[in-house]
């Protein structure tokens, strides 16, 4: 029993539970601040939700969540259609717009290639990046994909099905800010492999 | 700028970041999550939230969130009414029900007397406290307030405020499953002041 408050606040909770990075305790914590901040947060929050939901779509060109479609990028005509960056999910695709200098386009493929979770080329957006990727406009193919073995595994698999195609992957090596006495051995040595003049 | 996804998604991220726990980052990874999961996650939780806001409203007696008011555990005639246990918010009123042992009713002080906060006992509850333990039905206060400054402060202010009435405190020691090695000095001072027969 999650509370003795009934079943609105019990679903409540169990919602908010499964929120990435919540559990049980949090999502008590956030049902009682949502509850006591019932007008600044609780009310807004449902509205947001209920506005998203309705009005939010995956973009028919490039997949990203946006209220237009195509979304506001791909409709950008200032955006660069000759650039083409391939993210994972629109969390990479918002970080790469916070940095502000990529001034091309993007490509969702919702997901990353994983054979332990079974999920196959059919079950991403590929089909329609590879009919994008030949498409005459496009000059470069560029991968911002994950340093994880799924997201080494996907770029293999985009680099060998878009053959004929410039493809390019972000450069690996020692993060601003970071000390070396912090990074793993494998970033270090693919730092030291593509070093460069100083 | 969070998104380039619009007004929606930015603003439904920048609420999620104002809950308990959660900033701009998670912020982020939850609105994904909700964004991916539309009809599991993104519209229940959004009808949980609306469904909460219009029905849940605090108890008029013991001011603990709930759709009946009376709540369901005051107007439950299986609850002793000699008994009441005052908590500072809902989620200690919950904590105590899941534990289960406690049969009788609460009162839920809204926060804690902060001199730091400038919280008075105007702010709480506790005029309302006064009166029903002063109801001839109740036996016995029992504080189960935080073991903090604030916490303890507030317990001294209602054993104070009501004298005549018996008024009793959790008690404090060493929690189940809890090593010496790691308890703070003050709890052991205390379990030690208040040892038992083995």
């Amino acid at each position: 029993m999650a509370s003795s408050a009934g079943p609105e606040i019990e679903r409540l909770i169990g919602l908010l539970a499964k929120l990435p990075g919540m559990g049980p305790r949090s999502a008590r914590r956030a049902a009682l601040a949502l509850l006591k901040k019932r007008d600044q947060l609780l009310t807004p929050l449902a509205e947001a939700m209920a506005e998203t939901a309705a009005k939010v779509r995956a973009c028919s060109v490039c997949g990203a969540p946006d209220t237009r479609d195509p979304c506001s990028i791909c409709s950008d005509p200032e955006r660069d259609p000759a650039l083409l960056c391939v993210v994972e999910e629109a969390g990479a695709l918002w970080a790469m717009e916070r940095m502000g200098a990529f001034r091309g386009r993007y490509h969702v493929l919702g997901g990353l290639l994983s054979a332990l979770d079974g999920i196959g080329p059919e079950a991403l957006h590929l089909s329609a990046l590879a009919g994008r990727a030949r498409n005459s406009e496009v000059r470069e193919v560029i991968l911002a994909l994950p340093a994880t073995v799924e997201g080494q595994t996907t770029a293999h698999y985009i680099a060998e099905r878009l053959q004929g195609v410039t493809v390019t992957s972000l450069a690996r090596g020692v993060p601003v800010g970071g000390e070396l006495d912090w990074l793993d051995d494998g970033t270090i040595a693919q730092a030291l492999r593509a070093r460069r003049p100083a």
